[in-house]
């Protein structure tokens, strides 16, 4: 077999046989097969996509080209839930919790992350005490005892998607379906998923800026999902203007817990019992998704899912106390409103410029090696469909520096205000199963 | 400007400007631009195309990428005549001392190259003490005494162009129309020429075996020439079998010589008088193309191109006395015939095989490295729609090893010999200007 060949095959449409990709993969993974060859092939593919067969192969391929983690211990069956990405989102605060509480186990292997602001685990990292370096086998226990634990990104997953995506990056090929795709997969089959939830943002938050690429991709990872054995449903959800209201870290986990408490935002409450009903319900607690949410929402009536949390965060050597007094949570040392300059309804806000307000509060990661403040961020006032009086405060900066006129710059630049009255945007387009 | 927006530019089906192409081409040659960007790009051109004005970009960015040949002082038009390649293409060494005993200059620029048989330089050095080793001044001088010249080689000639086409025959991006004509037409122009004629062969021994693509790769090299302020025609001739009889060094160079007597193979007769009445025609040396072929039937009539020939073969050293006393040439040691298994008419000589046939007996180079045996090589002796005998020679081969099964091998499989009466094949399909 030769690389040139199946780089003109894929060039001419015709479909690759599962050992030619596991070729390709394998070959570029040991750097039999340079970068000039492989980015030749990823645009080959971007312009004549893949089968429903290539993709699943790709997938598993990138799965197989590094260490697999291996949940049979875990008792039941473990969902994993992935989302495409967005501003303020802190479902999986929510919802690893909240799944748990009806004994659904939720073992979550997360990072850090670029982006407005840390990953799940910097969130978390807001507790006191709290801390994601428990060995694999804690990290099982845990899962088994209190059916949830989160634990940092180990072992060498899917290398040859790192090593594919960084390529993709510098050569305009990362905005194929196929590849996107496969690599979000690879890295969920890989750490242990038996089943998969898929929170597909679209949106001008969002990668996927169009409704129609969202369900492109959605479907794509949907059928890769199914094709390998993973039964794999997506949600398409709104990221036109951030979710919920917070973006920060220890922000985040105060909505989290108020979320939980029933007192959270409405959309950022919807969107969890809508991933958290077909988690329970692929988890096989529940035969209906009319069940699994009711029993949801039973968890957040009765104080089941706070509980839950504090057992989490306890676990892990968090304190837990801050449930109950929130104050305990890092806080910035100014409070700074931005003032709506004139009085209308909001008729967007632009969830990337927001984003890019947080990270320059301090909230987020540019590079790998910045340093995130944890206490600092964006709370927003009022959202879309909101009526506002000029003055009033569009969002509340939670900041750690005097002078912010960099970023309330952004915020008035996000904002956008009319004189007639706005509906809404839809929260949650569409189900792909 | 960062490459990875111009990959995307390009992947988006926009045209580039002439300063990106220059800084992708600049880029790529000073390796500040790597291999993998440059793929990708390349794979983006295969299927998004470049306008006109992006291919006469190209070439220009490619020509400037190294030296360029100035041959300013020879007087006249300096018209150069290339061929995209087939089997037994002896035109040059007939066009040469042809064109230029009719007074207009043919100043050309050689190589070895890789193929079937030799390059020019390697038929020309059949001719014993014939060299190419000549100064640039030299060159120049002979060029205006005697109206020709040939030299080999020498320079940094569009290292662009070198570099690029070793990507593309890795990355199966060699097949780009655009990328095909701009690499040809810098390298003519690279080599100096005010004016270009291009034999574009089609058919199953050509690299581009449909007419469509053929007219297609004439037309854009056409357009680029005339963009550049060159006149560029282009001729779609015939290599659905080989040109003339002979295939091997030695043997063309007596089929040369045999044509500048009168005495050629039809065929490669009517294409010289095509070919070269445009060179005269765009040297400005008649009005009128009837004129021009005029002119060249009447060289070749009384003599003056074989005239030609011998000064030109002496100017450099050469054996002239070769061309009266054909028997000085190199001769191989056995001459096989191949003989007809059945009687009927031929109906097709594949090409190709021929010319492997000949490489096999050592008339041409599979690697650089490979030496080449100037004296063997294959003379047919029935081309298409020829009427042969069960038992009567197809070819005769020109062998200096007695074991040819290898050899004959090939030849039968290129034969195709049918009971029913075959119309010879067009030998011109069309002229693009």
């Amino acid at each position: 077999m030769r690389m040139v060949d199946l780089i003109e095959k894929k060039r001419d449409g015709k479909e690759l046989t599962k050992e030619e990709i596991e070729f390709i993969i394998k070959g570029y993974t040991s750097e039999v097969i340079p970068d000039y060859q492989m980015s030749a092939f990823a645009m080959a593919v971007y312009f004549q996509n893949m089968t429903d067969d290539e993709r699943a192969a790709l997938t598993m391929a990138m799965v197989e080209s590094g260490d697999q983690i291996n949940l049979a211990e875990i008792e039941g069956i473990k969902v994993d839930k992935h989302s495409t990405g967005g501003v303020g989102d802190t479902t999986t605060l929510v919802l690893a919790p909240l799944v748990a509480s009806v004994g659904v186990p939720v073992a979550k292997m997360s990072g850090r992350g670029l982006g407005h602001t840390g990953g799940t685990i910097d969130k978390l990292e807001a507790v006191k005490g709290f801390s994601v370096e428990i060995s694999n086998q804690q990290f099982i226990d845990l899962v088994n005892k209190n059916k949830v634990a989160v634990v940092g990104q180990s072992g060498n997953l899917t290398p040859a998607d790192k090593k594919l995506y960084a390529l993709r990056d510098v050569t305009a090929t990362v905005n194929s379906i196929p590849l996107i795709a496969s690599s979000i997969m690879s890295k969920k089959i890989a750490s242990g998923a038996d089943a998969i939830v898929l929170d597909v943002k679209t949106g001008a938050g969002a990668f996927m800026k169009e409704l129609k690429q969202a369900e492109e991709l959605a479907k794509a990872m949907v059928d890769i999902g199914n094709n390998l054995g993973r039964n794999t449903i997506a949600i398409i959800s709104d990221m036109s203007q951030p979710l919920g209201f917070a973006i920060g870290n220890a922000l985040e986990v105060k909505e989290a817990i108020d979320t939980l408490k029933g007192q959270g935002p409405k959309d950022l409450l919807e969107l969890c019992l809508s991933l958290g009903s077909q988690m329970v319900l692929l988890a096989g607690r529940t035969n209906t998704i009319e069940e699994a949410r009711k029993l949801l929402e039973d968890a957040i009536a009765s104080g089941k899912g706070l509980e839950t949390l504090k057992t989490f965060l306890e676990a892990q050597g968090g304190d837990a106390s801050v449930v109950d007094d929130i104050k305990k949570l890092p806080t910035a040392q100014y409070l700074i409103d931005v003032p709506a300059k004139e009085s209308g309804y909001v008729s967007n806000i632009i969830a990337d410029q927001i984003g890019v307000a947080a990270m320059l509060l301090g909230a987020g990661r540019a590079t790998k090696k910045s340093m995130i403040d944890l206490a600092v961020g964006i709370e927003l006032r009022k959202k879309v469909g909101d009526y506002v009086e000029a003055g009033e405060a569009l969002v509340t900066l939670h900041s750690n520096q005097e002078n912010v006129d960099d970023v309330t710059g952004r915020v008035y630049a996000s904002y956008s205000i009319t004189s007639e009255k706005v509906t809404v945007p839809t929260l949650i387009y569409k189900e792909i199963r």
